[in-house]
């Protein structure tokens, strides 16, 4: 893997990562496979609407249809027949959001799966392994990410933790793999931690960097202040990563602060819901207002979608639970978002982030 | 609306049905877009897999979003973005399985709407008046599909009212419109009962023909009885519809019979149960043998899910309960079913289709 800044605008940045399945320009949003699929779509339709890198969830994937069966069929790419960049996560955030009767000790995670109650015991070696089977072109090392609100003491114990961990994935994933490695550092909302714990994650030395535990229920001002704390603290010349985020609010903010990478559910989960993003605001297609309205979706959007159906027909879509409804709306809010970073990115390189931001800022503050 | 047949064997016939939205090859499938779209399918996939002529649902665009609706946004091609043929339905046969509290009258039917239980009265105007609305290239005439069983006596009552309807139907529905209408001939399991009906529908004058009330639960062999009976008394020079059968089997001895138009929910309600079909047979997805199973599913098609995925990552979009599962399986089991009518016809004009029959039947009988 390579990575290379290109342009800054303040402390965000355009970059290019170059991976052993392609490129990916940098500011850039990860749609999220977590089952092997991006929910609605087909790898043919992501590749269309621009997807340069999509996210795969390991807890699931391990789960179902398990690693070794993935990487008996000749791993992910070929699995799910998506031939560009993937990221796989640790498995770390799903095994606290989704599993039951989880047991944290030092070795590792104990954990019921949230299919059929099975106990399963992931250790870093294990996370590791599993993503080995995936072979995913970025994997995550294992972390433990601290709920909010955490006790000061508790973060701290679970960040050294996460170290220790960390420390354990770089020993059994060596330097010279064909997939690059990134650490993740927790810290919880505590300024002094969120240093501490980069500071001992890049002291092991990764391939990147993310920061883990945020949008995990603090109040927007807290996290928009550590965003704008940890951006710049963190390596340079090494992708940032955002885990989890994707309210344009948030992004906005964190690629000010320098940050790269992104994944959030938020668009394809929301199109699945009817709520849909366009250039003058959030839509909720099913209101009534839309009953008879012939007009594009978003007239300043060229996704299928936008091109060839009504509002009026995406609203009988949805209210008539037709699974084509997910599908339009899934490939527009995603044409949504990847082209929103896109323009970002340009932005960035033209020097007129903040106009962009301004601009923004006040569409979002409004239909939003 | 013009039909030619242009080659015949034995009774089984191939012909040219062309419509002001196109042309339809006979013998020919209709997908059915019960609510204004075929299942997980988009108007693209569909064309791309080669359908001619879909079918809507009048009772279903009816009730939602409302015929009306449809109009003003400028009509169902339009609405659903099919360029192609449609079909629309008369309605009769989902007031009978879907819908509650139903009575019956000379002057029409009253019903409860499966949606929301509001009450609704459909006379043979109103049925027309909604298609009109919808404006599909082919249109139904109201009907009164019978049960199985039935007695003889009823069966007679009410294939005359079908009978009365019919010509009420014809009356507001002038021979010169752009829509083509068709007239449906009942008489339950009855021989005679069958003659008759077809006879005074016939007397009517309608451009095409209709066989209802078939494949409502009566044994197999009285329906391929019946088939064989009914499809050469029917007209030669207008089309033969036998509606919502697409059994493999039946639609063999159908086209046999010299039947030319079918439709079926057969082969989309299969794909998202996970059932499909292939070259070599019928199979179930979910199987434990698929599960690091890489060949395609059927290596004798052609079609984006035989191309691109193999067994074991469709096994597993089927067990993750995925939407991705239902769209490959659905363009699997459309292009299966669109290739099947296709190699027909051609045995058809080249004279082998009892061969075609012979071999079919064969793998139908093993593993269908």
């Amino acid at each position: 893997m390579d990575f290379k800044v290109i342009a800054k605008d303040g402390n965000a940045r355009a970059g290019v990562l170059s991976t052993s399945h392609g490129i990916v320009l940098t500011p850039q949003f990860m749609p999220v496979g977590t089952q092997g699929t991006v929910k609605a779509m087909s790898p043919e339709e992501l590749k269309n609407i621009g997807a340069e890198i999509i996210l795969g969830n390991t807890y699931h994937l391990y789960l179902r249809p398990g690693d070794e069966t993935i990487r008996r069929l000749g791993g992910l790419h070929r699995f799910i027949n998506w031939p560009g960049p993937i990221l796989t996560d640790s498995g770390g955030f799903q095994v606290y959001s989704l599993s039951r009767l989880r047991n944290i000790t030092d070795e590792g995670v104990e954990f019921q799966s949230h299919i059929d109650g099975s106990t399963h015991f992931i250790t870093p070696e294990r996370a590791m392994e599993i993503q080995h089977n995936l072979g995913a072109d970025i994997i995550m090392a294992f972390d433990e990410c601290v709920p909010y609100p955490s006790e000061y003491d508790y973060t701290l114990q679970s960040l050294k933790r996460t170290t220790r961990w960390a420390k354990r994935c770089r020993q059994v994933h060596k330097p010279d793999s064909t997939q690059a490695l990134f650490g993740i550092f927790q810290g919880g909302v505590y300024k002094d931690l969120r240093r501490q714990s980069l500071e001992e994650i890049v002291s092991i030395g990764f391939d990147g960097y993310a920061t883990g535990g945020l949008s995990v229920g603090e109040p927007k001002k807290i996290m928009h202040e550590l965003i704008h704390y940890t951006g710049p603290m963190m390596p340079e010349d090494t992708p940032r990563y955002l885990m989890g985020i994707g309210d344009l609010v948030d992004v906005i903010e964190a690629v000010e602060a320098g940050y790269d990478m992104f994944d959030c559910v938020m668009p394809t989960r929301n199109a699945r819901n009817g709520t849909l993003f366009t250039s003058q605001g959030r839509i909720s297609i099913k209101r009534a207002e839309f009953k008879e309205d012939p007009s594009a979706l978003d007239p300043e959007c060229d996704c299928y979608t936008c091109r060839e159906f009504s509002r009026a027909y995406l609203r009988h879509l949805y209210l008539a639970r037709e699974i084509l409804s997910m599908r339009l709306n899934t490939i527009h809010n995603l044409t949504f978002y990847l082209r929103f970073f896109r323009q970002m990115r340009v932005a960035i390189i033209k020097g007129q982030f903040q106009q962009f931001k301004k601009r923004w800022m006040e569409i979002l503050r409004r239909n939003f």
